[in-house]
């Protein structure tokens, strides 16, 4: 600590700017595999209310890999079905649909709506129990350098970030001030009446004593999140490339007074000089999204318009006009807001591997798609794991250029929906309005909702040559449904030892391993037996020191033994296997925790769940009998498939990643 | 404040002794309705671990309307299908099962094992979330007076109770101290790897300083949770009448290490001396309930046995013969504990309608049957709502009595099961030893799991003649499921509004409404809308002047506008119906919030949630077209139930029980 300049210098292995969702969910994989982390964000406190509010399956999939889907499935409001609503010729509105995807029970979850500062509270206190690691708030990146030099050595810091404490004022900035009186309160208006017990208690608890103090942060790993105006963008001299649409937009969460009937439903509503997005939402609030351009000058190509003319009055009057004849008020504005937004992309979404981008920071569009929030929590769920297991020695860095090549594509397809879907919006009605939405919402709907991912081959995943041209090739892997780059299908299973239920998504846990998924088959039948107990002697002696295949990577810390994890599913009926009667590789015993339990999973349906009902086999497309196997990355995405015999080729795929243990038992 | 003695007076409407499960229940009614009331208990802290862990379907329901299932559903271990081992004659055990229920399809909810200090954790956050009512602890009640002059005034406090603050080693008796080191930790060691984070903070934040200080308290209603030795019972000179059995039993709570098959199942396991009960419960732990008493002299008829003889090694030796030739051993003991408990039942639960008792205060009982924490929270929730609304002036005193009459049967049923299930386990074994345990299950499994509950009738249970006497009666109520003096079936319905799915355990809210469940039928008939039309109209002039029902009786503070709610659910297809078809007394409006969505729901089936099966009518056992109407209490109890033109005898249901407004607008 410089006394005089009340600067001090610190070392730190990962450096997050930014807590949004994004930085958040880089954070929670710092926390849970312990990193030596730290996470700044220049607001004064987390966000509250507004702001995104869609989450898709794919997410809430990921929350409950993380463990807190159950509170957003408290709290959230599911949307399924869709309607159209578009004038009649004859003056009034009528409802075209609902419209409901045929996919729709692919996931355990359905796609929901709950507020940022909710998803951010839940993001907090699961980051609160893996660890100390908290959120310093109030505090901005100043200067930034990066010493080229050290690009490729691990043990180096080659980035230089000076942090600074901001004041309560800057910190602060007014619409987060909770704002009372008056029968309706506009802009980010924070009351107790909209706040849970949780957010609440933080808001009135926080601290509002501040020592301003400038900190030199020498850091491996730079991550930022820090939204579409992002500072470390700028110093790593990527560009946002793009255009700004001419469309102006306004946003307001309301507590509608409507006779509406559909006020409670998801959908649009048509009118020659626009389309609202209606979307419900928590608390009896609807959330509406309207082009209000029109009533502006249009000067075409002359850039932005300015968005301070728009009123909330203004935004009120086009949802009017929009919704006649139905009639339109509301006293209750918890948040509004106007905005002009391009699709604009980063080139590339990092730096020498050293130096991440994440979310709004590299890709922005229009809010109306509902996928912003998903899109950029999964860039930081994405690069999380990633620099977490390098940072900590148990992966190899060449696993961090996967980030851009998985997230940049999904990227610019993110941009395409919204191209083709917000261009709806301004444009005037006509009779296929309707048709032309559910076709858009059809055609990127298994990229939205997150069923595909579209992760490329790389040193994560390995594609087989079938994959690449499945006409050309006879090979079983061409009729599996379990492909490399795409999230392991959710299936609910029993667990053979206490028969409790789970979808794979929370037996796959987000803590930081690969998991070995063994599809046992069915192992009533001798030969199939016998197949598995030839696959368990193998992974049992490829360890180091004639160890299991678990005890052949480095161990994270204490708090995992192994970056390896083997989990087996077996398609026989649950009542007609016993427990021991697995390869002892899937119950690993300890002298004080005694048996491991929670390794072996059952495929067979339950009478007391209707949702387990025995046909993951068949989701997956894997014969019942034979089984698989495959390699399911610490995010839940498939690595590499194959038959129970693949053992080298897997072993080689993880030899890859994983850093080995040396023959000694140390690291290589 | 009396400065010299450090004694203070006050006054609260209702004080609570004990903040146990039954306890905190009761005081739940109280944070949700807004009493002036104060709740004590003389230990320290809440209870961190061991303890009760059995929670039954009903307990379920009822947490589900408190609003707080989704955290038991996420932490618990659902325990379903029972196994019976037995001898098989040459040495070795044999399972005779797995037995499931076939009525477990019946609730929204399985049977499940959390243990106690959790349940409290989450009442005290319900708690919290409604009011600034906390548990006073480390608080012991020293005197009492009752006055019986003061029986029936309304306003008066007849009672007066004096409180004394405990010192610090008072109230922290030396089990509830964290224990650390050593490989063995025994007798309730509270350690940090025990606890959820939630609990540790409370723990450790636990403020250690308090002032010694004594306080009278005047009070209109005592409300004694204070367990088995009740204080409160004492003080009213109720007796415990009963026998104390011959049988000294262990229970441990272990991390087991042990080749049984079943270790992480339900279920017993007999042995010529005895049966032993098996129950997984979360983080691998296994709670074993073991007779002991045929280690030590057993000299019948002299009273009780010497626990403190007993010790964790006794009891590991005993389990360790029974499971033979299985091995059993353990490192990690969370709790432990020997007891001898005989059946013993209070002849009355209340005194004067002023004081009453709740939980193990009333009734003792082996905890085998995994129902004491059920039985004592449905107490506590029982005369916690009927106080609470007495307390508040909404509702006539007269229903209190109704506390002892619903709740004693049901103590009686509770020992009557005691008996004839734990005598099996002391038995020596026998060949029909799985059938006899399977036979008492059954039989005792509706009032066990809460699907019947008995509730005689009384001013809030109103029996149709043929309910009495079935045969006898060709009327349409005999075929009805909807039986006053139980719970209204669980159903999962449609909210017509917004196509969103709730249970009706969520939707029929523990928030001190009575409710009026219009089950409209199908209004998409012309005849049966007349006859809801028809209904809503009459509903709709029958309050004070000349408004709706709901305006009949009076409020509870700003809380709740109307201690009457109303809900249709009716059996059209959703998407054939309209919300703003239906009688606008069920979207009621308001200038600010807009109109209510909450109240119309639909009995349809839904593509996307197979537990939504549109089949709810035929389970109420109600005709789809016609429909009927029922009145359901705060508890979810059903009161009356009649055809929709029984308007008058409803009313005259409902002003037996709630306090009318007078025409002027006060209450009368």
């Amino acid at each position: 600590m410089d006394a005089v300049n009340n600067t001090s210098e610190s070392q730190t292995d990962v450096l997050i700017i930014g807590a949004g969702p994004s930085g958040l969910m880089a954070a929670y994989w710092m926390a849970r595999c312990g990193v030596n982390a730290r996470i700044v964000d220049k607001r004064g406190t987390k966000v509250f209310t507004g702001q995104a509010d869609g989450l898709r399956c794919r997410t809430l999939e990921i929350f409950d890999s993380m463990g807190f889907q159950h509170r957003v499935q408290h709290e959230g409001h599911v949307a399924v079905e869709a309607n159209f609503w578009v004038p009649d010729g004859k003056g009034n509105l009528v409802r075209q649909g609902p419209h409901c995807s045929r996919k729709v029970n692919e996931s355990p979850f359905r796609n929901m709506l709950l507020n940022q500062g909710r998803i951010e509270r839940f993001l907090l206190d699961s980051i609160r129990e893996h660890s100390s690691l908290q959120v310093e708030r109030g505090v901005i990146a100043e200067a930034f350098k990066y010493d080229c030099t050290k690009e490729s050595g691990l043990d180096d810091y080659p980035i230089t970030v000076t942090l600074r404490t901001l004041s309560d004022a800057e910190a602060n900035p007014s619409d987060l001030r909770a704002e009372e009186g008056g029968s309706c309160k506009v802009a980010s208006g924070v009351t107790r009446g909209n706040l849970l017990q949780d957010d609440w208690e933080e808001l009135i608890s926080k601290s509002q004593a501040k020592e301003t103090k400038t900190e030199i942060v020498k850091c491996k790993y730079l991550i930022g999140c820090d939204g579409a105006h992002s500072w470390t963008r700028k110093q790593v001299n990527i560009p946002l490339e793009g255009s700004t649409t001419d469309h102006l937009w306004g946003v307001i969460d309301v507590v509608p007074i409507s006779n509406f009937p559909d006020m409670r439903r998801l959908g649009t509503v048509t009118h020659s000089t626009g389309t609202i997005l209606v979307i419900p939402r928590e608390r009896n609030m609807v959330r509406l999204y309207v082009p209000v351009q029109t009533i502006e000058t249009n000067t075409i190509g002359q850039g932005r318009f300015d968005r301070s003319k728009i009123t909330l009055e203004m935004i009120k009057r086009r949802i009017q006009t929009i919704f006649a004849p139905y009639t339109f008020d509301f006293q209750i504005c918890d948040w509004w807001a106007a905005y002009q937004i391009g699709q604009r992309i980063a080139p590339t979404f990092s730096k020498d591997n050293r130096v991440f981008l994440a979310g709004d920071a590299v890709h922005t569009h229009s809010p109306k798609v509902g996928l912003g929030m998903n899109m950029s929590m999964q860039d930081g769920f994405n690069i999380g794991w990633k620099v977490a297991m390098v940072a900590k020695g148990v992966a190899y860095p060449s696993i961090l250029s996967t980030y851009d090549s998985e997230r940049h594509r999904l990227a610019e397809m993110l941009l395409d929906f919204d191209r083709h879907w917000s261009g709806l919006f301004t444009e005037s009605d006509d009779e296929e309005k309707a048709q032309n939405m559910i076709k858009v919402v059809e055609f990127f709907e298994d990229f939205a909702d997150g069923r595909r991912s579209f992760y490329g081959a790389s040193s994560l995943v390995w594609k087989k040559k079938e994959d690449a041209n499945p006409s050309a090739s006879t090979s079983v892997y061409s009729y599996w449904n379990l492909i490399p780059g795409e999230r392991f299908p959710p299936v609910k299973l029993r667990m053979q030892a206490d028969g409790n239920l789970k979808w794979t998504t929370g037996i796959l846990q987000s803590d930081g391993r690969f998991r070995v998924v063994i599809l046992a088959g069915d192992v009533r039948v001798r030969a199939q037996r016998g197949r598995v107990e030839t696959l368990a002697k193998r992974l049992s002696s490829c360890g180091s020191v004639g160890k299991s295949i678990v005890d052949r990577y480095v161990s994270l810390d204490d708090r995992l033994k192994s970056t390896l994890d083997i989990v087996a599913i077996h398609s026989a009926p649950w009542m007609e296997v016993e427990f021991f009667d697995f390869p002892n590789i899937l119950y690993p015993f300890d002298a004080v925790r005694g048996w491991n339990y929670e390794k072996i999973w059952c495929d067979d349906a339950c009478v007391w769940d209707r949702d387990c009902d025995g046909k993951g086999y068949e989701r997956w497309g894997i014969d019942r009998t034979r089984g698989a196997m495959t390699i399911v990355r610490p995010d839940q995405y498939i690595g590499w498939v194959g038959e129970l015999e693949d053992v080298e080729e897997m072993i080689h795929y993880l030899d890859g990643v994983l850093v080995a243990q040396t023959l000694m038992g140390g690291a290589e």
